[in-house]
């Protein structure tokens, strides 16, 4: 069994680890830290768990969990994972980060886009960005995980196979994404509302998310140069999911291939990526409560531009989910373990 | 391995029991039939199966698929199973209908409420009403389940602890129940488009709801006297859920007892049962995508009136888990056997 | 030109106090009021109101603002009204609060249920319950007007007729409500968020909500007996909106009466309140940013009981549009005045 | 009194022109069609009408209906608007048809997208396309007036102010658009389903949707060249609203400019456009139930694009609250004449 502790148990994407982890059959639950719940159990501060777990949710003692577990999940606001995995590393056990601490290979993006100053730059430099379809390899040996963002991992996997084989200009991509009022967490605020969210969709931090940064990050790797893209997220009034629209200028390269075809083939043996045949565009409850990423797929003659649209649950592909599945990587488990469960639709 | 098939899959309910079906460690799926989908894939219909179930839909062909299997579930609407039932039984197989046909002891209480002449009136009779909390030991040798209706099973539950031990006036009984829209079916009808059911809520069948002799049979059993309730079903703005508000008033009996401890110690070995503290009153989210029925109970002593909440996932324990619970039961597994999954919150 | 004020112009009531006044054509705004927003337009911190109203919000300086204006409303939370009121009628003005301060006769009961010392027992004493389709004769000379809570407005409505006229046991009362999130304010709390509040239903404050003793108060005065009730409120996934379910036994007299027709009869001149022929539930979208209250009612032979159902806007009937309704009555003008929009459907 | 009738007032847009006349103080409502209802009165139909307007549904009569009124608007299906218009322009009265039969200059674009034959080329030149902000004169004079889709309006105020002072490449145009599901209209559906498009999102008909034509007829009026555009609709959770977000590529001629002051220069005298301040990007909420365009702009100098975002209601200015614009002008009435309820929020 391996051992996991949760170190910030009872935001969204940490009580969506513990989630996964009590179904997961090789993982046995060490510790949950919270910092307004301590001393209360975890099914109390969420009934839902009931009869599932019943952790007491403890202090965050770092040196104390290292030891005693294999890997440490950290799910807490960027810039407090960087002395709390430095603490586990040094314990020689992994650490699987779901904060920006670890994305960057360079401190310097991370500290202009978070503001704040990066802790341990080096320890970054060695950080995988744990993206497993395209990163598995070297995920396989991390010691630290820097699990992505919701809205990369939705926007990397619809443009990798287009950018890494030139079939696009990489310079043209505009990314459209839409997500639930999940990935602004669990702290109270007036936009998170039920009143304010409900029944309106607004854009947000346009031309300035955070995630803009990891996307092209990655992209520029795949593409051999540096990337800019335009990305605007907007908040939509659902729980949970990300939808990504994506677009881009199609090359010469391009012009005789099958895209929908090709998608399905670059992607044919990943166990959690779906693509749907041409003209079917997924749509976010396709994916529900699930590490699932689907993916629609078309060029579009009239305008020789590419439009590619992913879905996937912004808690789980986007956060908790895939985090465990960088798990199961490391660990030497099938990736799907403790991931099985089908959608839940309607 | 059990051999199960299912008649009606393409509606919610069936749909449902294909998903847990999926999941379920000890089922092999045979037949889905469908009517409106015959000769398609079950995930072309619903991509959310994709990767999970893609068997073929086909027409109904009872005595074929009676043969072949062991266990046929039916996800028809009312009268309409009837004439499944009595073949899969001439078979020697075993049926569990998700609708009404087979609920009722008496037929002409069938008959007068959902104004339709009942088929096979002796069948009905020896058919077990599938509440396993209640009716566990005869559900074991049942051959035709009737599957109980949503409202009845999150009214029955809230009010079996309180009127088998005449905890209550059995004539004082107001059972206020709120259901979400996948209740009302995936046929296209105005009143359960987006834009209708968002953003309200209405009661509707007032004092004429078809579940109300089922609620009123099984009451009247617990009581041994005819119990008549005023019943309303309500609308609500939610995909799954159902959350009964059951009140009474308390009988002498009731006054030294502490209601929620009883309650409690009652349902403290059920698997799908959850009492929650006093003053913790359930929320359908809570259970959302399982099979789990979570109560919240206390007496008000200003008004000697009892209240008891419950919520259930109306498409699981409402429906489609419970009916693989009862097949579960059927069949000698575990209860629990691919009902295991957490709810997915929030 | 009325000139009026409106103290806590920010939080939801009041914003919608500033909405309907900015339509209403013999009303001149000059004071809002703001604890968090001081010196920012009003338009910049509900942008909705851009070109409509865009008057600085202001600290509340009473004195000067009771000056200057004719009517004062009052939208704080509860215990922020006394000294305001005080102030107000000391110089001369009107008060017309939408909080609880002035809504009990009897300040015991409000200390009882508050859980705060009531300030001004005597002001309180004089003050009016504005439910003006009851009161309306006191309300035309009152100083002081206790707007009523939301949940009262719709159960009292329901109620009524039924009470006054002894149609029912007034000992069998059963009030159960769904209300929208708009009831908790604009301030953050977990159980607000879209994330918590979406697709569930929850009871809340079962027995003890604070609304039940003003829903008593007025039941005992048109009973002529002191008058308990078992109120359950319920959050619903809706941004607006209140549906009441009332049930209560009928008494003798009742027997010949049709009910439908004779609600009809009493609230034949009510501007606000439509009475729908016997069968139609009304829906709560069906009075969304109104000031209507629908109402559908019909006895149920087999339980010898009514059942009411009645629906408002929260914010509207339910809070501000009560309160301009009020504020009509006191100055002369026709009750509708600045309450003629339709209501917003689909 | 403007006598106006109302061709197909059971639909959604039907309903919300018969909604804004029941407010307009110049307009007499004459004749209301129907082919699902006719016989009932309006208010049976839509109960939140019940009050305001009572007219009995008649059969669509062409001529006689025309012979009694000075407009008709007529809201059906396209392709059934053509005879209608033809019927109403012959007995020479004003038609404003909200469909799309006469948004078209060239019959050929329509019918090559439509999939019918347009059986009145002639007619559909003379008619003028209703965008008022950018056609207000040759609208007043108009016979015939195309009333532009909701998606439309979203788009070309978008745009309309880089196209047309060559801010932008013309041809490097992505809309991204989101809409509530009321643009689907009341005719049940599966994917209009509250279970189906509730708490998702998903992109639909991609690129080949058939407001594209008709955005890019107007756009390449104002470029003077011909324009193609990258355009994906979003099915998104909401009952109303569009949110279109717009990328460009900016041209030299812009970066000398300060966008968002343009944006707001040019429409400074517009009644019903609101641009926001630099950093403001409006929410489909801040415009519910009005004929109201907010507006959010700015350039993004990472990339050298241009990002725009507008919100309407898809049922008022997006459909009948453009045609009751439309008609004020014909008739020489201000512009806000029965539009000038503030929108409705939270």
């Amino acid at each position: 069994m391996i051992k996991a502790s949760v170190i910030g148990a009872t935001g969204y994407a940490g009580a969506e680890v513990v989630r996964l982890l009590a179904l997961h059959p090789e993982v046995e639950l060490v510790y949950l830290t919270s910092q307004s719940y301590i001393g209360q159990q975890i099914d109390d501060v969420y009934p839902h768990l009931k009869g599932f777990v019943n952790n007491v949710l403890v202090e965050q003692e770092t040196e104390k969990i290292a030891e005693s577990s294999d890997v440490v999940f950290v799910a807490l606001p960027h810039g407090h994972a960087v002395s709390t995995g430095e603490a586990v590393v040094k314990a020689g056990k992994k650490v699987i980060d779901l904060g920006a601490d670890f994305r960057f290979r360079n401190a310097l993006v991370y500290e202009q886009w978070y503001k704040v100053k990066h802790g341990a730059p080096a320890l970054s430099e060695t950080a995988v960005y744990g993206l497993p379809e395209i990163n598995r390899e070297r995920i396989r040996d991390a010691v630290v995980v820097g699990n992505p963002g919701c809205y990369p991992t939705s926007a990397l996997l619809a443009l990798y196979p287009l950018v890494k084989e030139k079939l696009i200009d990489p310079q043209s991509i505009i990314i459209d994404s839409k997500s639930g009022v999940s990935g602004a967490g669990r702290t109270p605020a007036i936009g998170s509302l039920y009143t304010e969210a409900a029944e309106g969709i607004k854009a947000y931090n346009v031309g300035r998310h955070r995630h803009t940064p990891e996307i092209e990050q990655e992209l520029s790797i795949f593409a051999g140069e540096s990337v800019y893209v335009s990305f605007t997220p907007h908040l939509t009034p659902m729980i949970r999911g990300i939808l990504t629209t994506a677009y881009a200028t199609l090359s010469d390269k391009a012009k005789s291939l099958n895209l929908n075809q090709y998608y399905r083939e670059i992607y044919a043996r990943e166990a959690f990526i779906r693509v749907h045949p041409e003209g079917v565009w997924p749509q976010t409850k396709w994916v529900l409560g699930t590490n699932l990423c689907d993916i629609g797929v078309a060029a579009d003659p009239r305008t020789n531009r590419v439009v590619v649209t992913t879905v996937i649950d912004n808690l789980v592909k986007g956060a908790a989910g895939q985090a465990v599945q960088n798990m199961n990587i490391i660990f030497g488990l099938p990736e799907k373990t403790g991931l099985e469960v089908p959608p839940l639709y309607p």
